[in-house]
């Protein structure tokens, strides 16, 4: 069996975005940890589930999975795969990205809390929460950026409630930040972000808008960092970002951080457009940083992308806002 | 006194190309850990020691900062540091990026072995080492990326000798890669490489090349892999990274590794305009992964850089090639 043939062949019959890469991806990890749940899995390969799905029902079909409590390969598949130089066993996985810190639990539970009585995702927004320990994860974050202190910060969008998040370390830890203000189409995140602030002795301003129509003028140009984790489109993220680069400050140095996750190098490619062509410089990206409730999307994880402006960034105005979310895209 | 006025004279006085944003990142940083040593500051606000130091000097003169076994700021500098929103204290570092683990330092010490007796570095080649663990970090997460096991892999230049970093960790644990091709313009640095890797009962191929000229014919559309760490200006980023493109098989989903460290936000933008110009997908930007020795380049630090192919994936194929390396900028 041409083992090369047999990848490719996979990898069209699932339609998968990965191509060969993502066949040998999903063959390597069976072979380095069998039995392994296909959850597990999926989560490795950062594939959603039911793409994984579909791939292990196409290999099973060729007799090079099976199932034995857990995802393990057939004899015939460990000769397959091994005839790809991997083995079974080597070094241990690396510890990276970010670790959860044990001294961020009580924030993490308080924030759990604040979860319990939030408002219900809207899925035709492409909302999808992140969890808790993502949330103050993220607080941390931009505290290690110095993107807290002293700082105006503005959230394009905010059904993560990341802002709450920021409100919560602030507590725990005394830091002054600057204006936090809160841009969502959707007034019961509103009301709830003001009002759960509000009950936390602290303030956001929240604000409706659609970003389809801009931003306000007085929040244009008044802030040092921006945050957004825009809907899973290209258009929709260069229509946040872009919002983002219209609310902060002039002048390089200036901060944006953006979660966002490419089905397929292409998009992530077409992602990285959007920050060259509004001059964003890149400074950090941290692949499954952000883990989100339930979701099945990008296998239930997002890249958090950190920026910096330039003397040359500036916001796009000319832009197709008619497929925003992945919704927009059965409606056309 | 105005304190965005006097970060913005600081950074005027000292042509700091991070801005009033890298003034008031060191004055944070000293709030938060004076009394701090001169190059532990360096280090975590990742501007070189010299520059430091005379942002140092210029915050001294104002009063602002002063020494006591370290930095630290005056009564005056405490003030104004507050008056920014920023107190001392506050939640503890994060743990980022790439841990190094235990497991890992036998092979660090083998591979510190190898230093010893390997040539000089030549700095008109931008040539400085990076130290033990970076190397041996570099090559378990090549593996962990799946950038090992059978696959051809080239170097686009390699005198930080990551080529026998891989060798070691293929040894430990009886990894077997594809072809390791090492193309260099330093014959000391090339006999050096594949004698050693004999010596370990293992085959590194080398070839001599200059970049400006091009790339072997044998050696185009073969490979799986390339690792650049490129001289320290975008023109040799593009060069270095061009070549690596060429060494690269066809098709979406190969792999590129790329040290850099702009020297500022505009320069981190050029990079990324390089990978977008090229069609690579970033899909992991990890800062300070890369620790050279005694380099005073980019506080001693860069960024490791990991991409993949997408189908618009091509070189470029005219380019300045009279400034690739620093040294050039004084010739011409």
């Amino acid at each position: 069996m041409d083992v090369n043939q047999l990848l490719s062949d996979v990898a069209m019959a699932t339609c998968l975005s990965e191509g060969s890469e993502g066949v040998r991806n999903v063959l390597r990890n069976v072979m380095k940890f069998q039995p392994i749940p296909l959850h597990e899995l999926a989560k490795i390969v950062k594939i959603p589930v039911p793409v994984v799905s579909s791939v292990r029902k196409e290999l099973e079909k060729r007799r090079i999975l099976e199932r034995k409590s857990g995802i393990i390969l057939t004899e015939q598949g460990r000769l397959l795969v091994g005839s790809l130089g991997i083995k079974s066993g080597g070094p241990k996985k690396l510890d990276g990205g970010y670790k959860f810190p044990d001294w961020l639990i009580p924030l993490a539970d308080n924030f759990e809390e604040i979860q319990r009585s939030r408002p219900e995702p809207n899925y035709k927004l492409d909302q999808s929460h992140c969890n808790s320990a993502t949330a103050v994860l993220r607080a941390a974050y931009l505290y290690d950026c110095d993107a807290l202190e002293g700082r105006n910060i503005v959230f394009i969008g905010d059904d993560d409630l990341t802002s709450l998040a920021i409100c919560l370390l602030s507590i725990e830890y005394g830091l002054d930040t600057g204006n936090i203000i809160v841009l969502d189409i959707d007034d019961r995140l509103l009301d709830f972000v003001s009002q759960f602030a509000k009950s936390l002795d602290r303030t956001v301003k929240t604000e409706k808008y659609d970003f389809r129509e801009g931003i306000p003028e007085n929040i244009v140009n008044g802030n040092d960092v921006f945050f957004t984790d825009p809907p899973y489109t290209i258009s929709g993220l260069r229509l946040f970002v872009s919002r983002g680069v219209e609310a902060l400050d002039t002048g390089p140095g200036k901060m944006g951080f953006i979660s966002f996750a490419g089905k397929s190098p292409s998009e992530n490619l077409a992602a990285h457009e959007v920050f060259t062509e509004m001059g964003l410089a890149v400074q950090e990206v941290i692949p499954s940083f952000n883990n989100y409730i339930g979701a099945q999307v990008h296998a239930g994880s997002s890249s958090l992308i950190r920026c910096l402006t330039t003397h040359r960034t500036r916001s796009v105005s000319a832009m197709d806002i008619t497929k925003i979310y992945t919704a927009d895209r059965n409606i056309i």
